[in-house]
């Protein structure tokens, strides 16, 4: 099967563990490379995060487990690339135009 | 007849298998180097993603039952590139003016 | 004279044949190197869509013959790039301001 | 004297010759790599085109005689680059500013 | 555990030391290859900075201790890259869509 | 001193000489590699153009006089880079913000 | 303690010195590689300009100087980049996202 090489997740994490420990802990899954946390939204008691995650081949349970042992929560998986080579999402005309 | 070298199609799709699960699956097709899935929409039932395949000389047919094999739907086909070379769409004048 | 590099086209198509078979048929056009069908508008009859042709030297009449005889009928010519080199197109001042 | 570079011009045109004639014989002129013809608006009688014609030092005579042997009228001359290297144009803080 | 390679801070700081002197001593705190100081809002008694912190393997509890000891309060913690390879964030189409 | 290396100019000129003689005859001074004309609004008397001139060591005096002799009036001084190296402008947070 | 490497400085000047001149004084500071003036905005007495100076180490002193020796006041600090790398400041949700 091919591999995952990026997974771009929407989770809803408490105040602590800190961001910081959030991008780390999930950069060192196997087979990650890195790890973006972007902070969407804070209240007083979560924090919405965007977390990228690229690889050469991302074991995504390894990813899932640890956001959860961090008491984080996917709320949805927001895109996924998989394959030899990445491939970029394309706008089209739908995204341009008024409803 | 020239290769087909990228499809960009809108899928519904139920929620499982996973969106992971799909990329996986059509990256797999032959002739494709990647895949990517982007989630546009959920509801209750189903999820909208746009799934963009790129390679040098995709199986048009063979990507198209794998999506249906993991139970879902091509909503419409976006955009498709044919030939030796990658050539991208391009804005004309109608795409700014206002209507 | 010099070489067509470049013709987009706003295109009016049946929905048989498929997008993908339009693409290819155009893409194998003498002096075509690759061609990008984005579908524009669909409606019950007819699919509306803007096909970009490239290529050293692209046989005009052969594209548009390939399109009529898909069924397709080429409502404008969009853009058009003639010469030894690719040149782009240019945003002016009346572009940006409100009318 | 410098060389002149690019030349942008609006231009109204008949229908007959075609926007593929037109960008053909233009690029033909003397010192001309390449000319780009963008479609802005149609109506009955004229359509009106944007020109981008570039070039290691455009003969500007022979493409305007050109233009007028085609039927064309030049309505304005957009934008000049005149030089031994290609300046590009500059957004200034009006251009952002609301009025 | 992977380094941190950049950690974007909202900051509210006093007038003095001003933002030449902040951006400084972030700069020196170990693991930092640099630091951008943007200042986002002003008012008599405070300055609110967006301050991006890049390097290969970042001192966060230093760069926050220096924050403090020049009299700022790190007010949120908006993004964060972890990992071997600086991974970006992106867009998804909640965020291009109207709400 | 630093060399001048781009000077961007609001210029009121009359219709005649054209914009491709006021190119031709600025891109003419020392010191100057290239000029771009711009062309923002046309009424019956004169012509407001954008004037970007880039080169190695521009003589600033040299190129207004030249646009006086051809008639023109420099508006104003939109843009000055001065120094060894071409340093470019920045966006700042006032610049997105709703005022 | 690292070097100083961008400067972007919002100034009120008087009319005279004009802004090449400004530009030029002040790419003449110790450390500066260039400097670039944009104008923001004129009235009757004073121009408001924009100056981003950069340099590998820019002497941030003797540039505020040479700004007060002109007659210009320097109104805010908009942004400061300091250490051995450039570092660019990066948007953030809040950014894109309407109050």
């Amino acid at each position: 099967m091919p591999p995952i090489r990026r997974l771009v997740l929407d989770v809803l994490k408490p105040h602590a563990p800190s961001t910081v420990e959030f991008a780390r802990k999930v950069a060192a899954a196997s087979g990650v490379d890195g790890a973006n946390a972007l902070l969407l939204e804070t209240d007083r008691e979560v924090q919405n995060i965007r977390l990228v995650v690229e690889g050469d081949s991302i074991d995504v349970d390894e990813v899932e487990d640890r956001i959860t042992n961090l008491g984080g929560t996917v709320h949805s998986i927001d895109e996924v690339v998989a394959g030899d080579e990445m491939v970029e999402s394309r706008d089209v005309p739908q995204d341009w135009l008024p409803p």
